[in-house]
């Protein structure tokens, strides 16, 4: 069986340092492993500029090769065992993970669902409940024969979390006894989760003191920030933003939707601009230990954060991006390579 | 004078079994030919998965590289000769072809227009008899100082069908003697005739006993059908999809629009739905010589065949979609290192 | 600081000659520098063949790789400072060009913003004055650490204008004394500016004789006029084709909008098609000294100019275009591998 990479929750925290490791070896320009021959298919349903380049340029990098395809190069897979395929959906996901897998060495998904309106393909809009079962990835990853790697979806964007740790080790070294505080911020859209609950998780899993902040009703799922806080050297959630960033070593910033309106999106906008004030401003920043500020890019400057904190020393968001690149090359080597 | 890939019909059984003779030397690892140093431009004016990732990956475990153009990232071309281009196409073939023969070793194109609607781009619609003459792919191949592969145009689908007979040659040999059925299928769509052209017409050129049932109405381009006719072992075509699959050795399942009704697309589609039960069952196959069961992709489950069909062992469809890959790897040798 | 390539009119006419020296080796196969390990990313806003393909087959052709981005892939950036971005916008150019240039070897961007209409995502339409300060890839220069390639501005298409002259080389060799007019021509389309901007200013710096004639109201931007003034062996700005077309060594066509009517895009319109027999024909074409025609394609035949003429012996469109390909992998060289 292939091993997969959907969620940094399905390893142990020496596998994940172990991937970390490598990429600081990559980055550092000591070695890099060797892909050549090997094939990686990128799929995205949404748009994406850090995901799929960090992909192309690491895997080339690594003397590797890379097919794009975008949703609008292909068409709608089916996801429902036993479907009437009389509708929009075009090919079961069945026949389009062993195809794939049968011409590639490593296939990558991004596909978010957060409908905050309904799609052209959709004829009703999907609950949380069952958007947050991530049929798409683990679908693709039954059927593929290939190792899957998630770059987001409803649940998980564990790529991007694993750059945030490489990060952070490489200002502190070891993330315990340190305070990563993750803050919601102000955004004009309702943005999906899988960033924030990756964000959360994974610090947790390292082993460091984590605290969630955000308005009441933007609570993160119920069943992640239990995950994380079984992991976590402490855990809190708290709402009140100015006590959460006192003496933390890690400020990371991140917009998302508010569950409680889910659906609702028009109700969750309204309440959702009531706390505009929740940006990232350099008054909130100097409350905290000298704090890295952290962010997934893209940010809406002087909305998530002002362009003070953003243009700061403190700003390690371009360190954090770059760190993609280099976390995602180990990540494949780990699922090309390693055993286990 | 280059030598194109545009319809199996153009080569003799001695030329396209060296083809299939090479893929299977590929796919069982002991030699890949060496494309190191050539480029291969693919263009799409129509979607596509397994089109694009088996040249992609083709072409790239050759040594060979590979750049993809799809119509949205540039414009509509000009076929017409001597055409005031003063409306909405951009750029005629004829510079089109040199320009990018000139950037490449191998340009592969796409462009399938049955038009079941006007398009954005047409103030009519074209005829069948118009579009049966496969312009587009015809003045490339003329004008293009390097070889031509026909990834799909109005009358023809060369790759797909030498798949097919690869599969077909993996299972049993030689195809003399053979009974290969291809039977029309239901679809909410009427889709274009190029697939099961190629599909009747290469198992014919290779000698196979080949039977083309359909509904009444759905018989397939005339010339093409005569020409299958003339070098099949026996050739036969039924509206009795029973008796059609009594014996068979192997069931290719397809479905496609109507030419009876070519344009008027709202009959076609009232027609097509009278042959619902078309859809290939498990019951259906029973009747055959334990055929295997054949569909180019992607396929509407339950619509034109059953699950229990396409998850049965007779079932090849992923096989077939491989062999995509290797086939197409041997076409582009053949085009780039072969003499005659 | 990187070297960038934005506009011919910033290198010497001594640099810019190294540059298609370069070139002509690559072409005439003598040698052709190693970009083996580095990573070309290609970002286009508008659509692209030649660019594309030629930028995609060089870059391939010296051992590197490239990723290419379209508009649609990503987001739309913003470019002006300060903003607080709750709009359209998502992404701020200075993040964008650090977080590419980190993934990357070198950046080439395609954006042209000539608006006929307003935009999906633009409340308003922007000026001209606030057009051709070039905002995005100064900005994304500005920001980048890997050097920028302007595949097309506003302002400039330092790129064809390279291909342009190399072309010309090829034939007569030095540009002095020889006479190269610059037709506007007539077009169903108000184009952009930067196309002519370039084919005036480039083959003026190499000392050429530069002739521009187009219509009233169709003068370029002063700016350029006079830069290019400044620079060539004679220069004149004429209304009369017939006789600007006498004792011609080039002729280069190209359609442009009116900057007189700008903004006023229906009125702009009605007064382009005045000019409708500004089209270059075969007995203008007597008129010169022989001369080679060029056009940077894609070109409207029968209204740019006639079949005749694009078919003769003296249009040297498919070699210019050829020709984008060999100077395009020089100043890739001369950004990567040149000391200045």
């Amino acid at each position: 069986m292939s091993k997969h990479f959907i969620t940094t929750g399905d390893y142990t925290k020496f596998q994940l340092q172990s991937i970390i490791d490598k990429a600081i070896v990559y980055k550092t320009g000591q070695e890099i492993s060797n892909c050549s021959g090997k094939i990686l298919t990128l799929i995205f349903a949404n748009p994406s500029l850090r995901t799929r380049l960090s992909f192309e340029s690491g895997m080339k990098k690594m003397g590797g090769q890379v097919n794009v395809l975008s949703a609008t190069d292909a068409w709608e897979f089916e996801y429902k065992k036993g479907v009437v395929m009389d509708g929009k959906t075009q090919e079961y996901i069945k026949e389009a993970a062993q195809v794939i897998s049968s011409y590639t060495d490593l296939i990558a998904l991004r596909k978010s669902d957060l409908m905050t309106k309904k799609s052209r393909t959709q004829q009703t809009q999907q609950t949380w409940e069952e958007l947050k079962n991530d049929q798409p990835i683990h679908e693709l990853a039954k059927y593929s024969n290939k190792p899957v790697i998630n770059m987001e979806s409803n649940m998980f964007h564990p790529c991007q979390s694993m750059a945030d740790v490489m990060t952070m080790q490489e200002h502190f070294g070891s993330l315990e006894g340190k305070k990563i505080v993750l803050t919601w911020a102000p955004h004009p859209k309702a943005l999906p989760l899988a960033t924030p609950h990756s964000q959360l998780l994974t610090p947790a899993i390292f082993g460091a003191d984590v605290t969630l902040v955000c308005p009441p009703g933007f609570e993160l799922e119920e069943s992640v920030m239990n995950l994380a806080k079984g992991k976590a050297g402490k855990f809190s959630i708290t709402d009140n933003q100015m006590s959460a960033f006192r003496g933390a070593d890690v400020v990371i910033a991140k917009s998302w939707a508010s569950l409680k309106y889910f659906g609702d999106w028009e109700a969750e906008s309204d309440y959702r601009k009531i706390f505009l004030n929740w940006m990232v401003n350099q008054k909130k920043m100097n409350l905290t230990n000298n704090a890295i500020f952290m962010h997934c890019l893209p940010i809406r400057r002087n909305v998530v954060a002002s362009d003070e904190v953003l243009d700061s020393e403190q700003s390690v968001v371009i360190q954090e991006a770059e760190n993609r690149m280099w976390v995602q090359m180990a990540i494949i080597d780990f699922l090309l390579n390693s055993k286990s």
